[in-house]
């Protein structure tokens, strides 16, 4: 069964979307741990992140990486983190975070937003890239 | 001031060291999540690791997959994660932490491992790139 990223990437399911290429997808976490939480993942589903070749691997950390800085440029923090977890959805994902203390890193805190803030964040991110 | 990890670079502070190229470092976190928790670093001292230019940048990933895909190897665990936060030392650096659950990701839970200990998974890891 399609993972439910690649529902996303296809289109079945809507996402806050930041960021396009041919090969990779960034949009907005809708269960935040801070303002501005983005995930970039390869539009091919492969699970863990370290399976993917050296070339798609580096591919999805330059995009992250650009994401990242936009991100910088548009949230409040001190900067930006990066987390790649992978045990609950089995499709890669890079968590690009704002950090402003630790508990930002926990996933145990969660923020939450309205559709219109999320769609004004990401349209800022996007903005800024 | 050098950042510890310099010093640790510089030889000034001893490590469990699990690899090394002309430009990155992998060590042993001597205060870990889980059982064969490595560092990766660049040996430039950059603090945001977003600042590393892109080459620099997908050079440190690169190594730090092959360090992860070693760790797979060597230590039992669910999946590799990795992490980027940066609160704490100043010095740019990929946390790769064997995962069985959410909870060796938080940075809240940590392992008390015996000099001995360190070092036969250092030897572990290295042997296993």
């Amino acid at each position: 069964m399609a993972s439910i990223f690649t529902k996303i990437v296809n289109g079945e399911i809507p996402c806050y979307k930041v960021a396009e290429t041919d090969d990779f997808l960034a949009f907005l976490d809708v269960n935040p741990n801070s303002k501005g939480h983005t995930l970039c993942i390869p539009k091919k589903e492969v699970d863990k992140i370290f399976d993917l070749d050296e070339t798609d691997f580096n591919g999805l950390m330059s995009f992250s990486r650009k994401v990242a800085k936009a991100i910088e440029k548009t949230i409040s923090c001190k900067r930006v983190g990066l987390t790649v977890i992978g045990l609950e959805v089995p499709h890669a994902h890079v968590h690009l975070i704002p950090l402003n203390s630790m508990e930002d890193a926990r996933f145990i805190q969660k923020v939450k937003l309205t559709p219109d803030e999320f769609q004004d964040i990401a349209n800022s991110i996007k903005a800024a890239l």
